[in-house]
């Protein structure tokens, strides 16, 4: 294994791309974004179908549209385009079809965009690895699932649309009570959390942590479950004004990583290190995370956030993680007694016995009230591109939701998301990490929003068309 | 960490041998063994005392000696001889004196003896991380050990002898019912086990394990613990002749390592891999037990047995187990969802919380009848050199154990073990794995052979000598 290096993006991953399963069945072509049209005609048994559902009487297939968010090369905010696709997906034995009501933006979202995630097929392709919805079509060999279920879905890719056709065992009932944001919210930071904490990490009473991003999904739902153990010391980095929010929480000790040094800080307070580091950064900060161990302890990294600087791909910021990624002996292991464990939930498809176990324990959590998602704003499929920078800015305290709900005209005018409860965030009141990084981020921000701006006013031509043809 | 390489040994760990407790109190010279000169009646309120005891009024410092095996250099099996010490060990604050009775055998005290272990001070130094006996006095502050308590001892070097003074919280209560010789076989071995398994590992139901070495010490207790967990495959390697053996003891797949491809052998039962690997071997093996993971597998790596080829230390062993070091990129452990842990316990001193929870855990499943160390043979401490040879030479089915109770004559002469269950396997009728290794091994042995005979004779010589003066 030393020396070997698993390339982090295959561009042209083409065999991959056929092992899709939510994207390769739309049978007709692709057309450019038409919010409002969205038809589930097909689907009137589903009491719970869009409100938009014209009825209009065509042949079934030919009338069925559905909106899909794709993404139509790698680059910035604006590659991900909103559009129509005609005919039913194709359902397949052992598969359900889920008319989506959200969907959770991750962090493999934002690096797909850019091109750095293997895990996506090279446009065009949907991306999402989660949604939430109800069920509207069931496949032969389904007995588990039936029509009028609310569920929440995992996938690898594929699921940013209107109704997608996903094998029944990727889909998890939705529990009593539970909206279709919470549970868009809660596969992939859930369990990424749970799988982190309690596998790798077997977290115990009184153990300390650290939880890089507090306030991002992951941080959110792994400080939640680290509530769940007793007398475990939290601490979690986030930008001051954010504190208060992670420190109701449960993060023991807040730190501003913006202007203050987390491993000083953290000694500070536990000069024996750590018994487990969750990273989701890479580069340099997975030695520092290595470093603050205890004996005993687990460092446990899922993510290269360090790559992403700026809304396109930084080829400094990318070669710069490379450079200083973390590699280690097991002799240094040995004689440290320390853990160093990967884990990103996008590799693990297939494994559904040990997802399901996982997300079970985590709605268990849910029901006795112990865990909730913390929903920090949710978008319309048309606003995805603030959406994504929200996250990528690191402005949110949550998780960021997409609907597919479509936007009322007043909304589209006024460009808002639909709640957003740090509207303010976005003012940078704080210091970025990286100043450099950031100034690189802004010039191609400005040079995005204004093409942003004209791909906006093209789609809201074409809306327009589609409505008068609607009438 | 990248590329840093920590070393095996530093030889002239001088400060090391300035930390060292159990061996530097003894306050006169060190003399040429004496094996039936052994003197408890400084100790007479213990009962089980050694029978041994003289009672001679002579002033009570003066008249204290013990035997003491020590390494006096780097070397072969004849490095450890058998000295006795003269005068008591100091008894400082917080520290118990113990009348050893039996002592553990380790995978590390081989290495030592060739200079290949970095937690031994250089020579002369007395080995042994384990031992069992009886509390005969009490330093101040000890308030939860008495004199007569039963205890096991856990150090990190020193414990080879028939008395040592060490810190009363290195002391463990042995449960009613265990005899000596098992005492002295649990805590090494089980700990080592047992935090593998059940904080690295996280062994759980129904997962499958691959345990190398499966009727050795550790192997063995490994094995064990494995059984008190529901329905865990456990595949062991083992020469041939052990199989029976290691298979009433928990192994569900024996496999003979010498003459298959325990990989192909797994992967025949267990096509997508395994959930854990133990790993006491290192250099190329540690890649294979890689490669053998399921994802959210654990390979955890507590040795680099493959350096020990002979008696001595085999450069070439050690260059290639170096050459072939496994090391490790985060962005390959997080693309295949892998932990790799290191373990030793012997840098886990200082430790004693997480020490005492986990014996604390191993006697309780002992009380339950769960786990009983299997004592593979016990030896005089004048046998050492034949203890050390049947467990490097791996002809050991469960632990090697040492036993402070002089040699009676007649024995002397026999040259055998106290208790061998397995005196033919020395026969070596399995074939070595690597043979070009065994025949250097063999003829640094026959060397070795001719030393050791003259240096027994000079021994019993002296012995002789020592008699005559008692008489």
């Amino acid at each position: 294994m030393s020396g070997e290096d698993a390339p982090v993006q295959e561009q042209n991953a083409v065999d991959q791309k056929q092992e899709s399963k939510p994207t390769e069945e739309p049978k007709t072509e692709v057309e450019p974004a038409a919010a409002g049209a969205a038809d589930a005609s097909a689907a009137a048994t589903d009491a719970a179908a869009p409100a938009t559902a014209t009825t209009e009487k065509v042949p079934e297939e030919e009338a069925f549209t559905y909106r899909a968010l794709v993404l139509t090369g790698y680059g910035g905010y604006d590659k991900v385009k909103l559009q129509v696709k005609k005919g039913k997906p194709s359902l397949k034995a052992a598969e359900v079809q889920v008319r989506v009501k959200a969907c959770g933006l991750n962090f493999a979202d934002l690096m797909a965009r850019q091109g750095l995630y293997d895990r996506l097929p090279s446009p065009p392709v949907s991306p999402g690895m989660e949604c939430s919805g109800v069920v509207e079509a069931v496949g032969e060999e389904v007995t588990d699932r039936k029509v009028g279920d609310q569920v929440m879905v995992l996938s690898r890719f594929g699921l940013w649309q209107e109704v997608v056709a996903v094998p029944a065992n990727h889909t998890f009932l939705m529990p009593e009570g539970m909206s279709f944001e919470e549970a868009a919210a809660i596969p992939v930071n859930y369990i990424t959390a749970y799988m982190m904490l309690f596998d790798f990490g077997h977290l115990r009473p009184n153990q300390s942590i650290l939880i890089h991003s507090a306030a991002g999904g992951v941080g959110t739902a792994a400080t939640q479950l680290c509530k769940t153990v007793k007398d475990v010391t939290v601490f979690g980095t986030a930008s001051a004004s954010k504190h208060e929010a992670i420190g109701q929480a449960g993060v023991t000790h807040p730190i501003d990583y913006r202007t203050k040094d987390y491993v000083e800080e953290v000694r500070k307070i536990s000069p024996k290190g750590l018994d487990i580091v969750l990273d989701p950064l890479g580069g340099s900060d997975t030695h520092k995370a290595y470093n603050l161990l205890k004996p005993m302890g687990k460092l446990i990294t899922y993510g290269a956030a360090n790559m992403l600087a700026g809304q396109k791909k930084n080829l400094l910021a990318v070669a710069k993680n490379w450079y200083h990624q973390f590699s280690i002996h097991t002799l240094n292991l040995i004689q440290s007694n320390k853990s160093v464990c990967g884990f990103h939930l996008g590799y693990l498809e297939g494994e559904t016995e040990l997802i399901s176990q996982a997300l079970n324990a985590i709605l268990d959590l849910y029901k006795q009230g112990k865990v909730k998602p913390r929903i920090d704003s949710t978008w319309h499929l048309e606003q995805v591109g603030d959406a994504m920078r929200k996250m990528q800015e690191r402005n949110n305290i949550g998780k960021v939701v997409l609907i597919t709900e479509p936007m009322p005209e007043e909304e589209k005018k006024e460009e808002a998301p639909v709640a957003d409860k740090k509207k303010d965030d976005k003012k940078k009141d704080d210091k970025k990490k990286d100043d450099k990084k950031k100034d690189d981020g802004k010039k191609e921000e400005k040079k995005d929003d204004k093409k942003k701006e004209e791909a906006k006013k093209d789609e809201e031509e074409k809306k327009e068309e589609v409505k008068k043809e609607e009438k």
